[in-house]
């Protein structure tokens, strides 16, 4: 039974408070949040104590720890959970410096704690499954990915001005997923991009509309495209083709019945909200995590993911404003 | 190169022409309709002469006849034909009358001439493919065969009027892949039927909506349903279950171009209208015609097959008419 | 809180034990089952407390209960049960017996105590949009119901010669769809149907394949197509036609990755073990009975609705021995 | 009636000849081809004369010339056509060399005489009610385009090391389809390829892989991926995402049969053969071509969309070997 401590309760740590109350090997020991009241709300249900965050990443009582904070906060959490010998799952990105999330990755791996970073997609059904099929040669060596990852609508221009950007807080997510599928370092990203979905976006400083090229070592290629508005519903797709053939993996829609009539086939909207979208994946990987540290295995996706997706992030930022290829082998 | 005579140029003779001008073993040689203008329209195209349907039965440089005139002339020119030694390629049905329609078969069968009835749908690339897949055991023993057939829209009721009801003039299309899909004769039909499209089909002393049981001596089963009228376009789709596996036939669509928007993804109608939905299997079915008698093998389906589905359709109409399924073995 | 007493733990007892546990206004008091270590496997996850099946019935500090023990005994619980003025959560079927069904009925309507028919699909989210698309006039009167219910494998034979047959076993599922979906009552059926999956099936006085055909007093029809083998899958497929158009609720795949090579685009199986396939369903119906047993809002589908499907399986039943379409409005 | 004569009856000369039989509007008067056997065995079905290419382009009695002469060819047969003042539609590439297309862009326009770049793919129905759609507003300002264009198997060397490269050969389409559909001139494209395919193809000094984008002058993108194979068929397949919505053009199946068992659910490859692919496309192409000219209408595409469509050709070259996005604006 491994015994957690819970850093945040906003909504991405409500989510792994409930899946852990579906994993009967894991006990939701204690909790923390800056705001008592979010705290308190997941306390209930969950039966887990109120600490301060500093008490749970101290307490001998907690084998690991979720980071679920705001990003700022990640750096020095990172730091006290590996100093005090706790295994860690931390939400992405590790910290929007690539400088500092190295530093972090130092300080885990002197410490030999267990580092998971929580790219959540790696453990949705479909495309867990579509690596799967990859892995065990299912359409021979891989020669193209092709991402598409539309977000419903745009989040306020506030979370925008601290995101880091599009491509460190949208496109990281695809940038690892892009690593997953590939099955090999990108070095090359060419990356351009355009504000048009909303200006006040681009008066943000920021893009909303991004297309991004990825080129491995052996030539091997990755097409993303991402947009924060997709009136249809959260498009997330992915397509792989290999030198055998090619694995498609389609949008989950919110329902299965069509209407057809005289304008003619109609069929749903896809899931909306990321939450619902990849449920099964938050539960997936929070499992994986539970389950690696019981049985004494190696987690992952790891920090060296997480820094890897960070520096593809980085390099397209370079390539936007340079308005050329940047490269990752240099 | 096989020499035709076309009694009828309507809308289905015009078809066949179109058709035999693709053909480089086929001349149509003559053509006849009652309606002068009708015969003038379709000889300039096509260079063929216009005749007297009686002068074509009995001309010496007539090879084979494409019968494509009103239901209750086939009679006669069936008989001329078969009493000249020509091939016969004869519309559906051969006759409303089941005694009439054997009648043609025993003249035929005597004079050892070829005849097609034509049913398209065999020649449909779709259904015909499947047909292949079947024959080539892909899901073993056929144990159920689904047809779903419904028109666009009803046609005009005096057409109805002479049409000889719903399961002489629509189902026996249906009854006639059913036995092409199972194949096996069915032994029992269940026939039952309402009139929810138009009051006026019920007035006329038809239905317009129908659900029919087929059921062979092996106890292998088939379900079709009919209707009148479709909103969304020709809905011609047909699955079958087998021991092994299940095989599917989609509707065509209009086109392939889905829209996805805030009310989710629509795409198109089915095809609409039944010689654009079947034009390659009215290219197909004559191809087969002609092919055949020129390398002098046997043409499919024949008359045996003509008269089988309209005893099908009697037997419905009977069923409907007594409440209660009808044997076609005793 | 409604507190609960759970009569019988096997499988699908587990199945709302573990949706109790994610119901935030139901607790699960007490449970039982003839088998000690049934009872104790679940008591220990729920935390609640092992009695007898009488005393749960008798049990001050229980509001409701849910049936899940075999068939035989539910006579006797749900007597019992209302009696000592219980909310009633009831397995399908009530009882074998149309008669004693009717007797439940009875007893329950005179004890004024709510009662819930278990008929999970109901609250299946496809189908659930589909039965509200409908009510909300998307398609127009409903003229054609065409359900496809094929399960992936036979039972074992001991089962199925205790089920009642398979018109009482598994048509009944879609007996009460076609009911949900027609909104009217079917004033006839015509059942037939074969052994062709297995012949132990036969051996044991059961068929395995079947059509069956239902009528409304308004025209409106349906047909059903039931199975014990499916080998691609589970197959639950629902078509509704209606005056203005059709909707269609497509099976669940068990993923949606897609792979394409030289013999063409392979999609995943449907999902096959019903309890997956009909997870959200079985949540949904549990959600359901609580939240209107504490907002005291009346629970659907009743006992009325058990009743009426059990004697559509009766019709049909009859229908198959004696050849003949059987009446329900006599 | 629009004299026609043909220069070239190779493969898709043939095509365009058949295309001929079946316009009303059009004649095929004369043909020609270096090959004497290759004029000979299409002036047979046709009734067309054969004569030299020279003369067709000299003749009194041809209205129109249809270019399908090998691309080195077509410089001087422009010339001569537009100097006799003779309509012409051409086969695309227009020339390899931009400044060469140039100049016989001015020959053109000097002359005043009607030009048709063979773009057929313009004409293929899913797309052109793609871009019906588009026009039409459907989707609001278009944003995003992506194509995906991947051949089923690559040509033979010799025809590569001939051809101008991918982006001249194959993405030139893809490019042209860019233009189309954007609705906007590109002002920046960024290519990268590889050679993963056929080495042979990486010794011919080509790639057989590529990932492209386009950029327009106000932030709209396209990105389009390419390969020399595709082993489940000829993927061609095109999606545009807007300010309100997405449309999406699916691939041609070879047929809808879908087939499920123990392994899933197969549906066909796709239909392989380009002119098999396009065969509507081809149709409709020339008869735009002939019913322009009868009208005296323009026709579109014209020469300057062949101009413009190998520019793009040669900034991907450019772009490729420099490694670097290559700007079309300055």
């Amino acid at each position: 039974m491994i015994s957690i401590g819970l850093l945040g309760c906003g909504r991405i740590g409500q989510v792994h408070a409930r899946s852990l109350m579906r994993l009967p090997g894991a006990r939701l020991t204690a909790l923390a949040d800056a705001v008592p009241a979010a705290a308190e709300v997941l306390a209930a249900p969950t039966g887990a104590e109120i600490r301060d965050a500093d008490a749970i990443l101290a307490a001998s009582d907690i084998d690991a720890v979720i980071i679920a904070t705001p990003t700022n906060l990640h750096f020095d959490q990172i730091h006290a959970a590996a100093a005090a010998g706790k295994a860690i799952f931390c939400e992405k990105p590790i910290d929007l410096s690539a400088e500092r999330a190295a530093t972090c990755r130092a300080a885990v791996e002197a410490a030999g704690v267990p580092f998971m970073t929580a790219f959540n997609r790696r453990f949705d059904p479909h495309f867990a499954h579509m690596e799967a099929e990859l892995r065990a040669g299912a359409i021979g060596a891989v020669e193209l990915v092709v991402i598409t990852s539309r977000d419903p609508a745009p989040p306020p221009v506030p979370y925008i001005e601290s995101s880091g950007g599009l491509f460190r807080d949208m496109t990281i997510h695809d940038f690892d997923m892009a690593r997953f599928l590939l099955g090999a370092e990108p070095v090359e990203v060419f990356a351009t991009g355009s504000c048009l979905v909303d200006p006040a976006i681009g008066a943000a400083g920021d893009i909303d509309t991004a297309a991004v090229t990825l080129r491995t070592a052996t030539g091997a290629l990755c097409q993303i495209n991402n947009s924060r508005r997709a009136t249809y519903g959260y498009d997330q797709r992915i397509e792989v083709h290999g030198a055998e053939g090619m694995l498609q993996a389609a949008n989950v829609s919110a329902h299965l019945v069509t209407r057809a009539d005289g304008a003619g086939f109609r069929g749903a909207r896809t899931m909306d909200f990321f939450l619902e979208r990849y449920e099964a994946a938050y539960l997936a990987e929070l499992t994986h995590f539970v389950e690696a540290l019981e049985a004494g295995r190696p987690v992952t996706p790891g920090i060296a993911d997480g820094v890897a997706a960070q520096r593809l992030a980085d390099a397209a930022a370079r390539s936007l404003e340079e308005g050329a290829p940047a490269r990752l082998d240099r």
